[in-house]
C-alpha cells in the first residue's frame, strides 16, 4: 500500500505520537531496575548506598534515551512523506529504544563487568546506528521537506558522531569499564556540545 | 447513544490515540520477560546466551505487533463514523494486544514445548482475525469514508493473510516447533511481502 | 488560577490525553499479574490450565475498565470548561482506576474468596461514583456545552447504573462469590445493554 | 540546533505529549509497588491490612505527581518558544519524575523510617525545584508568550511555595517522620489552597 511515499500530515502525525509513547514508556520503565529493599530497616542506609550503580544506571540510560528522543524529534520534523519502508525503519529502531531497559538493568547489576559494559555500549549503538539510517534512507527516497543546507549537515554530522562514540565505547569497556563509562558520561556529551558550538 | 453511527473527527482521534497507547505500552512492556541475571559476574556470559530464546521472543513478538499497529493505522484511515459495535470490536481486539505478553514469555521461556508454541500462534490468531473483523464490520455498516477499489482489494487480501498464517501455524506447531517458528518469522513476511508486490 | 471556568480547547485535550494514557496503561498492565510458569515444560499444561481465574480477572477487569474509558470519553465530550475542581476530580478518579490492576490481581490469585470479591466490588464502585459525581459537578458549574435532553437523560442514567451495579455487587460477593461474578459480568452488560435499547 | 529559541508550535506540542505521557505511566506505574499477597486465603484480610503504608505512599505520591503534572501543564500552557535548554531542564525534570516510584516504595515499605521519610521529601523536593527553575528560565530567555501580572505572580508563588515544603519536610523526617507525612498530606494542600485564595 504504501511502497510509494504518501504525504499525510495525520498518518505521519500518528507514528510520531507512537515514537514518543515508546521513547516515554521505555525510559519510565528503566524505575522497575530499581528493586526495592527488603531487609530489616536498619539495613536500609546501606541497601540505597549499595543501589549506587543502579541509580547511575538508571539516570545514564534516561538520559541518553531522552537525547535519542530529541534526535528523533529533529528528523521527523522535516520528515514529510513516508513509505513502507521508512514504518519499518522506525519499527526497528523502537525496537532497539524499547530493549535498553534490559542492558541498563544488566549494567546496573554488573557495574565492575567488561562483558555488561561491551553489552551496553553495543545496544546503545545499534539504534543510534539505525537512527542515522533512517535519516538518510528518507533523505534518499525524497521524504524531506525543505532542509536548509546548514541543518542537513547538522543532523548529519550529529547523527554519525553518536553512533560513533558508542562503537567507540565498545572496544575502550574491553580494556577497562571506566573506560567506558566516560565515554558515555563524558565524551558523548562533550562531542554534542562541540558539535553544536561549531557547526552553529 | 451511539447505536447509530457518528461521524465526530475528535472523537475517532481519541480512539485512535488510545488504541496506540495500548500497542505502544503492550510492545515495551515486553522487556519485562528478560529477566536480568542474578548470578555472579562470572556466569554473566552464559546468562545472556541462555536466554537467546528469550531475546527471540521478545523481538519476533514486538515487530508481529508492531505489524498489527501497521495495520490498525491503515483500517482507522478510513473510518469516518463509529457506533458502539465497533468502539466495543476494538475494544475486544485491544484485549488480544494487550494479553500478548504473556504467550510472549511463556514461548521465550519454554521455547522446545509444542504446547507454548500452540498457544502462541493462538494468541496471534485471535487479534488478527479480530481485525479483519473489525474491517468488514465497518465496510458493512458503512463506517469507511471513500475507499479506492485497489486499495480495499489490498487491505482485504492482507487482512485476511494474517489470521490464515497464523491459524496455519497452530498444527504447524503440534507437528514441530521449528515449522511453527518458521512461519511467523518467514512465512509471514515473505507472504506479506509477496501479496504487496503483486496487488500493487 | 483556575478557581474560575476556563474554555481553552488546548489544555481541555491535554486533560483528556493524561486521562486516556493513564486508562490504557493500566489496562495493559493488566498483563503483569499473569505470573509466567517457571516449572518444567511437562507440568506447562497444567500451570496454564491452573491460571484460568487470573486470565478471566484479566479478560474482565479489561473490558470493565474499557467501559469506564468508553464512559470518560463521552462525558468529556460535551465539556467545555474546566475548572480546579474540575482537574482535581479528575485526577482523584484516575487514581482510582491506576489502582484497579491491583484488586484484579487479588480476585485472579483468591479467586473463591469472599474478602477478594468484596475488595474487587468496592474497588470498581468507587472510580464509577467519582466518575457520576464528575458528570453532576460539571453540570451544576456550568462547565458542559449544549446537552441535548436525551443524551444528558442517556448520560447520567448509565452514569448511575454503573455504580449501582457493582454497589450491589459488593453484599452478593459476602453471600456468594458466584453471584458477585454474575454482576460484573453478567447484570452490567444486560442493565447497560437494556438502557440503551430503552432510553434510545 | 536549538541553541536560539525557535517558535514551532507543533514541536512544543509534542513535548508537552511526551511529558504528560512521562507523568501519566510513572504515576500508573506506582501500583506495582503494592505487592500482590500469595499467602493462603484465610490470611488475606490481614495481607490487606498490613498493606496499609503501602496504599498510603500510592496515594500520596500519585496525587503528589498529579499536582507535579497539573503545575506542568500551567507553566507550558504559556511557553511558545523553546531551546536546547528548556529541552534538556524539562529532560532532567522528567527524570525526577520518573525516579518517584522508587522511593514511593520504599516510603511504602518502611514507614516507621527516618531515612525513608528523608528519602521520600528529598526526592519530591528535586523536580519541584527544577520545575521552578524551568519556570524562571523560560522567562529569562523570553520563551513566554503574554502573561498577566497576577498569573505570573500566582504561578511563581506556588512554584516555590511546593519545594519549600518538601525542603520543610526533610528535616521534619528527622525529627519525627509523622511530621513529614503532615508536611506531604496537609501542609502542602493547605498552602496551595490558601495561596489560590490570598492571590486570587
Amino acid at each position: 500500500m504504501t511502497t510509494r511515499a504518501v504525504a499525510d500530515e495525520k498518518a505521519l502525525d500518528r507514528v510520531t505520537f507512537f515514537s514518543d509513547a515508546v521513547f516515554a514508556i521505555a525510559m519510565t520503565l528503566l524505575v522497575v531496575q530499581l528493586s526495592v529493599p527488603s531487609g530489616p530497616a536498619g539495613d536500609l542506609g546501606h541497601a540505597l548506598r549499595s543501589r549506587g550503580s543502579k541509580f547511575f544506571a538508571f539516570g545514564l540510560t534516561f538520559l541518553v534515551i531522552g537525547q535519542y528522543w530529541l534526535a528523533h524529534h529533529r528528523v521527523f520534523r522535516h520528515i514529510r512523506r513516508y513509505d513502507l519502508g521508512l514504518l519499518w525503519l522506525n519499527l526497528v529502531y523502537l525496537l532497539g529504544i524499547a530493549f535498553l531497559p534490559f542492558p541498563s538493568a544488566v549494567l546496573g547489576s554488573y557495574p565492575h563487568s567488561k562483558l555488561a559494559a561491551v553489552f551496553y555500549g553495543s545496544s546503545l549503538f545499534v539504534p543510534s546506528a539505525i537512527g542515522a539510517t533512517l535519516w538518510f534512507y528518507s533523505r534518499r527516497r525524497g521524504l524531506l521537506g525543505e532542509v536548509p543546507e546548514k541543518t542537513r549537515r547538522q543532523i548529519e554530522t550529529r547523527g554519525l558522531a553518536t553512533p560513533l562514540v558508542f562503537l567507540v565505547s565498545v572496544p575502550a569497556a574491553l580494556l577497562n569499564v571506566r573506560l567506558a563509562v566516560l565515554c558515555w558520561a563524558v565524551l558523548l556529551p562533550l562531542t554534542r556540545l562541540f558539535l553544536s558550538v561549531w557547526i552553529e
